[in-house]
């Protein structure tokens, strides 16, 4: 029930939607905060079809958003495994966005989102997930960028704990 | 405005989504009316951008579901012009589900459909529309078929009339 | 469990809503994949009591719009069996509008639309249904009207295989 | 653009709506605040039409509920102005349900409320309502009744009031 | 699993919510039905706190709105336990909303309301509840209003059967 | 308009909600989606309070899942500002819930998120916004440590050009 193959690229997901009023605040704006669920639903299904079974978002590790998204335009998320732990997963998602009126059909480049992924089994415990392989060299760097991501995270928690004197609440 | 080029296929507009449990009836299964409310999104998008402007919907010609869809899974519509009136285009419009715990990430064929789309403007009037120019055999094809279809509306809706004696109300 | 009298009359179902914001586009009409899914809901509701269990969509043989409906405004589904095959029903619905001010309390005609609906069992097999028997000449003429869109169907999908040089893809 | 006629009977809303998953509890009951909701749209629509431009809800009487409404069935609200003031309006609903898969087609009674809405003008001022004159014993019954409602309202608030030493926030 | 303490003042749950566009009517104001179900679900987390279990809403005994909510403005409701019976319990909620940019973060109030929850068991059927001990004379005139509203609801009811000559459908 | 206060504590925007099946996945759990859409709706409150106008997500910077949440429990955002730039404020917001039968009324840490909006202007232009003064060590800590992420985030994302031997897309 895995993905068929190891390398990233097996592994994408690609949702496209168009946005609606009820999304969108008193601006005509779509709401950040959906923009970042329609992130998440990408990563969860290449998280689940990754690891054959159920997973849930451990961690957003960083989101950059670079330009708003209008009421009714189209909007699509492309979510493919970077890099995997024993029992985590990092998935990059680019979430894109096209005017409804646009002709050309080129995508505009709306936000990029590096989320961590746990596989659990039914009793919610931690489960072992295939190892991913890179093949390409843009496979390879992206590989290379997710390990950053994550010495960048638990060094920054070091820091932070190391400055409060001892882990804390936040 | 309008879409860049004349062809069928200049035209597509693909949405992806994944269904979820607020629309399936009680054996899990999605209801038919959300299959085809997500075909209406995506011919709606595609006569929007062909015929740069407002659209409506004036009619669905023929829609047959082939399989069921289950709550989870991924739904795709893929929509394009197939022929061009005067002031209305017929889309046509095929959906299909991955389950979302296929790795293999193939397509099965769920719905076809032919909607009718007539352009508007701000008063509500028709108004004229680019026409189609078919390339490939595969879309001179589509846009015969396009064309019975036409006809068969229409001559079953004198026989229909010829048979109450007359126009009437359903 | 099943529909109490065998008399198309004996089916009827009728939903009436008021139309929101959210199912409206830009201009303020509401989407045709909302009204079909309304009708969609109403002809299911038939479906399910006429056979007594589940049923599902099987086609939308004939749909068209007469004129648009204004955010705000109630909308009223009225659905009934017109046909009775072994394990399919064609089910009729017309759907109406009113102005959400209009004291007159009359009803516009909005759309009428003809599903094939096919019953199920447990494992999704088709199973039969109870037949319908006309009894007013209106019924009789429902029953002749859509026993003409089931050959009018086959024949068109016969004619549009017959110019491919056989059965195909859409 | 107020309603035609000036008897309660001239006045009647109805919404039909079959339920659904998302507005159920853990047991497979309908919220009792989605009923609430829907016999507010009722009598919502009954005060805009009668008072022939926008009304809000002022308070609700009195609401009793009689039987629970399970997930997939039928609901029914029907209402209509029941006594008129200078500017507000009381309007009666009854709400009522049908099990999806019952073909008597009988309908059960669940809740009974009586809602109280105020004509306002573009500035939220209220403005003054046609008069509402009964003609039938049962319609000079509701405009009894309610009377009695809005006398036991006003003496429960002064007993409320009294036994607080004065007026007091709740 | 009941609440831990046995005064009003233990039971109390609060919700808060931003007003969405999909909520309100086409003058900007959230509808009075929305507010009567974030109302009813803070009184039912308490009621099904309070008794341990399931619970459902069996009347709302008074309900009054002293002013409008607008989109986009945050939504508070409040609601604790006023009086116990044998299986029913008295829920009293107050409602309030505050201005979205409105910095002082003051809180108007927008509505009282008092609802009657019934405990029920896995059958349905009425259960009995863990007894409110008033501890403040703040919670004691809770109780005593509490009191007079349910007397006045009963004669209220008698009063409207007496007047019909014996009891009737609404 | 803007926040009475320029301490971290003058902007705190608490949002509480019960979770419905909506927005659950098939085990029960809520969507991590859905919670990160609850912290950034408090998060936005805050930042239009704070700079009195409109302001739109730029980034989410961390985002940690402590543990899951499961339908019909409570789900509470608090947000405050932790740090602000010349036309950017970092946001925290501290995600917990508590189970609907828990009478206790303990909230368990659920997630911890930092937000950076950006105010905007009618032109969707960045404009500046008033500096938070920290006042408690516990706001001078908070402060701190956004001080941290931004550095890291800045570091982070050199060293990830640096190793692409330039910037590049994602």
């Amino acid at each position: 029930m895995t993905a068929d193959g190891n390398r990233p690229g097996d592994s994408v997901v690609e949702l496209i939607l168009p946005t609606r009023v009820s999304e969108a605040n008193l601006l005509g704006n779509v709401h950040g905060g959906e923009i970042v669920k329609l992130a998440d639903s990408a990563a969860g299904a290449v998280a689940q079809r990754w690891s054959g079974g159920p997973a849930v978002t451990g961690a957003i590790d960083d989101l950059a958003f670079l330009q708003p998204v209008h009421v009714g335009d189209l909007l699509r998320a492309r979510a493919m495994v970077n890099w995997t732990g024993r029992t985590s997963m990092e998935i990059g998602v680019r979430v894109e966005t096209q005017p409804w009126d646009d002709g050309s059909q080129g995508w505009l480049h709306v936000a990029s989102a590096y989320f961590v992924f746990v596989a659990i089994d039914a009793e919610g415990r931690p489960r072992p997930v295939p190892q991913v392989v890179a093949g390409t060299p843009e496979e390879e760097r992206r590989q290379r960028e997710a390990a950053i991501r994550r010495s960048s995270r638990l060094a920054r928690k070091q820091e932070i704990e190391g400055a409060r004197g001892g882990p804390g609440a936040s």
